[in-house]
């Protein structure tokens, strides 16, 4: 404080820094937080905490907060002191250019993207841009390395999931988590890794999910503690420095399902800023509530509601540090809304909070002993020890045994017959397009408040976090392309001879008369008959593969490294060219 | 603004002077609007104007954003630049001591009661406490005219709805909209009162809904300006001083109904402040966007995202009167959410944004036309005419015949069928518990930022515009109690003597040998036998009517008034008991 409030008397502008005041003059631009950056110099912090509650819109939000005051005796959330406006979440739809054409409503890896590197993409891109040859763009968290920050991921999602995976790493698609999990070990130096996700660390052999082998000895070889409980949690040493912990095969358990040894999100939380503390130069952290969302796809408010108050809990770690270092800006939000929950339903004026805290078991877990249900009976019996209702009628009973149409199935219904008595409404299993809550703590609130766009967030972390966000991106473009490609069935890999060669710079033309693409750069040629897929270089047969398809010429990599004379490399697990 | 830094420097107070700040220090408090209010004096504003869009929760502000950003060019609706916080909006469930057990969920009633005075009631209860013998409470309004201000009201719904009425009316029920009207007339004196709802100022006998007489008249005569379109307002000047302009028999026609006879929301708000800002002591006022809420209780997409920009224009006339002034706070919130609207639904990450703007008639003119359709080829026709969807199945045709089962019958299925093909999502015809957005302009946002309660608003409100609520509801209070009361088949009010006689201070005991409850004042007892209803006046007896119901005594005023000595009279329209 002291400190800033020296910056404002040096820099002359009081008024100006004084935001919340100006509007009250005549001809003050508006209160939006663009304007209101543009008018001072921003505050730094040494450190920079950003909290995402996937999934949790204002309704998530509301309802947590309904959840506390019936039953926790809090009027409010940990989060409430700290709200300062609210984010557009739309994804790139595709029209400004961009090849993938999303919808408006977006997923956790384009709304990532957005407040992780400040672009916007597609849906399914992790920090890539919407093209059939995409650019990496740079996170908060990547630029924060390049400076010698400390830096950290914490999430009861599974570590390889999209949220914490756009702020390190790159790939086209999300649900390349091997290739995520290859990229943290390969490419950063994320000095704290705690989530779920062990699954995507480990060989098929050892019962994971990778092709290629088990990774975890080569995190211990980088100087990683690795841990898997609670207890290892606990057994961290602030002066570790570096530590993955991979607490869930997939995700974290759902706080209802938790036992024991599972850790919760504070938990991580603290551990994880008990290390990254550490670090003379300051820490950037992402820490996110990553099953609130999961609950929100279920339809499941009883485990929603317990997710998004294992959020605030989280929330409280982070501000307690921020408060008691007065070097730390807190900024959280979410990356949009799941499930398209509503706080009553079928015109009643009333919720009935009083019922939510009796599941016992998340409907996730619960969902295979209604699957293996055999009669509607079982179905009312189970229902019943699950969550206290006993009226069950028989067409609801045998709604749940058929399942709901989706792909959510028993479990799906289950929620639905619930959610009526819990007296609120979804309209889907999936996300919707509302904006979502920014709260925010130290220098970064000025600069995230009112009503911005989620791209905002990340802009706002590098300025306040001193970083280089557009320098670190630039770093990564001359490093990587992240190519659409193909694999013949003879097992050649060809990308898109049109796309790739803008990218790298080499110039196309069409040869009526010989019927060919070719390919220049320099005195080198490239030359490829559209007929035969024959290929030449310099007018010499070439073995280069090739192939049509639907007009578009698709070529091997061989070739194109001969053209630019660099060497590119096809990694096959990030899916990526390297340009080195 | 130069007012303000003086009051900073002078007061010696800097630090505590810049809230936006002071989160930086270590051991700041949170940024709660009730801590900064505490932490300095406020500056004051001339003018208030209040703008409230009803129903308008965040997804109908997201979706009227949608449609500006895909039909109209604009990436922000007027009101993006001057968001500030989130308000809570919950109704007094009657559990802190009132006696009318409401739903959490609030409705306008309760909702307005809240933003407009500052405290909580029951659904239904217009600026009166929730007890069995409710006390009135002030507005800003009333509180406003209290120091000479000019006052306004301006809506498009009836001008004697729920929002409107509880900034200058006092009714148990705000059905008694005829009582609202004479309150108007009779005991405020609200210059300007712009909206629709004509039929609640005229007669039976000429087409109203009075049972009394028709009170236009009345209004002219106490200096009103009367108008009926929008000719008639345009034809009003800025020193006219008083005017009613009733603009519809009920609400205001939907925006994609309006003839050009017919004002807009943004003309009403101009005019109105044309006229009140020529008051030397400065004005307070309401204008409301009434039919955001209609059309989300109709589950109506297209009209709804009409009437949000229909709001939001006139929150452009608000601002930039304000600006221009440079002695006006603007304070802009909803009261609830309606129809648990979600922007997608199904479970596909897409809304269909291009098909908004295709309904030609709100689903409630058209209704007419789908109630007298005789076959499910003739609803598909008329389905095609007013939105060009010619898809329609048998199915879906054959449910808009039958209706969706709740009042809104056709309208409702019709409105499903076609929010499907808009992917958007409904949950009911009620309203919902989600917070609300709070927007702000001048020294008003300082008071109402971050995440607040909704009676936050109308004490922010007193403190900017200088005002004495507390005075002026103790001055209300001495006035009015608004009782419950029963009609006996013979034609005689009673009411309940207990309740009553708390609030009136008269003494209540039980006579157990007399089998009579006694009711005493000073040296003065009535006494009522609860076997036989009789009873007596200091021992003899006396003509009192009483009557015991479920074991609660119900009695005449005449017994009251002889008790207290005072004139009591039973205003029967607004069913209330004046004190004077």
């Amino acid at each position: 404080m002291k400190k800033v409030f020296k910056q404002i008397l040096v820099s002359g502008m009081v008024l100006s820094m004084v935001p919340a005041f100006s509007a009250t003059a005549a001809d003050a631009p508006s209160t939006t937080a663009a304007a209101s950056a543009a008018a001072a110099p921003t505050a730094k912090s040494k450190n920079v905490i950003v909290l995402i509650g996937d999934g949790m819109g204002p309704a998530q939000v509301s309802a947590a907060r309904d959840y506390a005051r019936h039953f926790l005796n809090k009027n409010h959330l940990e989060l409430d002191s700290y709200y300062v406006g609210q984010a557009t979440t739309y994804a790139d739809r595709g029209e400004d250019g961009g090849v993938m054409v999303s919808g408006e409503v977006t997923d956790s890896a384009s709304a990532g993207t957005a407040f992780a590197t400040g672009h916007k993409t597609y849906n399914a891109g992790i920090s890539v841009s919407n093209e059939d040859v995409s650019k990496p763009f740079a996170s908060v968290i990547e630029a924060s390395e390049k400076v010698g920050k400390a830096t950290g991921l914490v999430t009861t999602a599974r570590i390889t999931h999209a949220t914490p995976a756009v702020y390190a790493s790159h790939v086209r698609n999300r649900d390349n988590e091997s290739a995520i999990a290859s990229q943290y070990l390969n490419d950063q130096s994320v000095d704290v890794l705690f989530g779920g996700g062990k699954q995507f660390f480990v060989s098929k052999q050892e019962k994971g999910k990778r092709a290629d082998k088990t990774i975890i000895p080569d995190f211990e070889a980088k100087g990683y503690k690795v841990v898997y409980d609670k207890a290892g949690l606990q057994s961290l040493e602030a002066k570790d420095g570096k530590a993955l912990g991979l607490f869930g095969n997939s995700h974290v358990d759902y706080v209802l399902d938790r036992s024991e040894s599972v850790p919760s999100l504070a938990d991580m939380s603290q551990k994880a800023i008990d290390i990254l503390s550490q670090n003379p130069n300051g820490f950037t952290m992402m820490i996110e509530g990553g099953r609130i969302d999961h609950a929100g796809h279920a339809n499941d408010l009883p485990a929603l509601v317990q997710e998004a108050l294992d959020f605030d809990a989280a929330v409280k770690v982070a501000m307690d540090f921020a408060k008691k270092d007065g070097n730390t800006s807190v900024v959280v939000t979410a990356d949009h809304e799941t499930g398209g929950l509503s706080l009553s339903r079928d015109g009643v004026y009333e919720i009935n909070v009083d019922a939510w805290n009796k599941e016992k078991q998340s409907s996730e877990v619960f969902a295979v002993k209604l699957k293996a249900a055999k009669s509607i009976e079982e179905i009312k019996q189970l229902v019943f020890e699950n969550t206290g209702f006993n009226d069950l009628s028989d067409d609801e009973a045998s709604y749940i045994m058929k399942g709901d149409g989706t792909s959510y199935a028993q479990e799906g219904a289950y929620n639905a017959v619930v959610a009526k008595r819990l007296m609120v409404g979804f309209t889907g299993h999936g996300h919707s397009a509302v904006d979502v809550g920014v709260w925010a703590y130290g220098p970064i609130a000025d600069l995230v408040k009112g009503q911005i766009d989620n791209t905002d967030i990340a802009r706002a972390i590098s300025k306040v976090a001193n970083v280089d966000l557009d320098g670190t991106t630039a770093e990564l473009q001359a490093q990587y392309v992240y190519p659409k490609f193909k694999v013949t069935r003879e097992g050649a890999t060809l990308f898109p001879a049109r796309m790739l060669s803008t990218s790298l710079g080499i110039n196309v033309a069409w040869d009526e008369a010989a019927k060919s693409v070719v390919l220049s750069k320099g005195d080198n040629k490239v030359a490829v008959n559209v007929e035969t897929a024959e290929t030449t270089w310099n007018g010499a047969a070439s073995s280069f593969n090739a192939s049509m398809d639907n007009g578009s010429l698709w070529l091997s990599l061989d070739a194109f490294q001969q053209l630019t004379g660099k060497t590119l490399a096809w990694d096959a697990l990030s899916e990526r060219i390297s340009l080195k």
